[in-house]
């Protein structure tokens, strides 16, 4: 008893019914990938690229985050090459506070801090009439439309006689970005991972540059380094330290984790939207409202050989 | 370097300063404190009574739980029956599914699970026009108001003279529910903990009784039973179980663990609301919306001896 199969966090297995279409489809499917292309309406799932995807290993298991060069190109660029010094090796998450965030990095103004070349902010960008993504929610709390592309969650809003607008990545649990100073372009390699609900309020005002694809669970394990007030202080030797940082692409062959992530540019996305939006299933004997907060919406993810 | 102080989670500091009201204030204090009340507007914390208080031990640390008898009285007095009957001890978090939710209780089907008694549903309450409790958001996506009452976070919703009204307690991360099948009246002993972005669609349709004041971190890392597709299938003999789970009223002295919550009654925490939204200071070179989502305000625990 006590199912409590919120099957919307299951994966949908719909009944194999092969129509006119699911050929057509197929056939699309086919020539597509013979092209290399993966984010076709009709592939389920997307295959990340080795040199755009990071292996974080902690003491406790392994980590991997998907980067983002397509919206933040300097940030990804810079940290990537950072990744590939070592830069990260035996760096601590030094400021890890339960609900918010886990934040890594060398040590404030240490040579190695200060080395790295300050960034210029990559948080939001214009859109023309031709760019498209996949609308999740209109009139959410912080943005006008919510939605996703490329598997990374955002917000948008037109301009007024919508012939164009912004859009921006926005912060969900698992969402990597750079910290920074008070000053707008302040970034250079202290990285921090989302590990609470979602603080939207930092949407436009840090660059989101990747998100975690795998192993979120060894991040909310990360040692907090804030306790609560009156608790026994955490001694900063007991800090979790990064093992190693490395592109995919630069792990021996052997020890290669392959991902491949859910297409939020596909068909079956979209009905999985819609589906989840209306919750059907007697599970519901009353129906919540018909609406999905962009961060409740977990974008699978497989390991594959 | 790498401020990143985002002060929101720090403790407001304001400067000290007395006057005519601060006295009246601290003679109605004292007042308030001879008669036993703990929650009026001047108290920033609020002590938590041991019998509505747990101790959840697991195998890598202690959890303390709030529970919320004037919200949902059948289910906190049947659960901390079975608390202190020893019930939960042993068993296992059977369903742990990252960024979603944390799930225990007897084994499935077992003597003990058919046990126990089915619970009927405690999921809203009608409201008056003598009912307060602290605002925070309008027009939020789940609510048309959200707000806080004993630090627990709320919906509501006014009748259309606004006369009378509804009110629920809404999941947010470290909210402590009742499992159930689908039927409306099915909840018994399975108890879930949030442990990622708020599921919000879940509210008025399971009973929350409780939630997590500290040590949220421990039950972050419990382990997950559900893997990623294609990756190794998580053994149950890894489960994580509960050692113990007690009222703190029944823990031996030297061994509990006093805590104190924020009072979210208190004009100090209204004024923290205010702050909030307002985002001030240099780090927000440019403000957010100036909107809180009520599941991203932490409330502050602190331990007392």
């Amino acid at each position: 008893m006590i199912a409590f199969n919120l099957h919307t966090l299951k994966i949908d297995n719909p009944a194999m019914t092969v129509s006119l279409k699911s050929i057509m489809t197929l056939t699309t499917l086919f020539f597509i990938n013979a092209c290399g292309a993966d984010n076709s309406a009709d592939s389920v799932w997307r295959a990340l690229p080795l040199k755009d995807t990071v292996l974080l290993t902690l003491p406790h298991g392994k980590v991997v985050i998907e980067l983002a060069p397509q919206f933040s190109p300097k940030h990804v660029a810079q940290f990537s090459q950072l990744t590939q010094q070592g830069f990260y090796d035996q760096t601590s998450f030094y400021r890890v506070i339960d609900g918010f965030v886990a934040q890594a990095g060398p040590k404030d103004g240490s040579k190695e801090d200060r080395s790295v070349p300050l960034l210029a902010m990559e948080s939001e960008w214009q859109t023309d009439k031709k760019w498209t993504y996949t609308p999740v929610q209109a009139n959410d709390l912080f943005a006008e439309q919510t939605g996703f592309k490329d598997s990374f969650a955002l917000g948008y809003q037109a301009s007024k006689d919508s012939n164009f607008g912004k859009a921006w990545l926005t912060h969900c649990p698992g969402t990597v970005a750079m910290a920074r100073n008070n000053e707008v372009d302040s970034a250079s390699s202290h990285f921090y991972v989302v590990i609470g609900q979602a603080p939207r309020y930092l949407d436009g005002i840090m660059t989101i540059f990747g998100r975690v694809v795998y192993g979120m669970q060894h991040i909310q394990a990360i040692q907090r380094t804030e306790a609560v007030e009156g608790d026994y202080a955490v001694d900063h030797r007991d800090y979790t330290k990064i093992v190693t940082m490395q592109l995919m692409s630069d792990v021996a062959k052997a020890d290669r984790i392959h991902i491949e992530v859910e297409n939020t540019e596909s068909t079956k996305f979209a009905e999985r939207l819609v589906k989840r939006k209306a919750r059907e299933g007697a599970f519901f004997y009353k129906k919540p409202p018909p609406v999905l907060d962009v961060c409740q919406i977990p974008i699978r993810s497989r390991r594959v050989k």
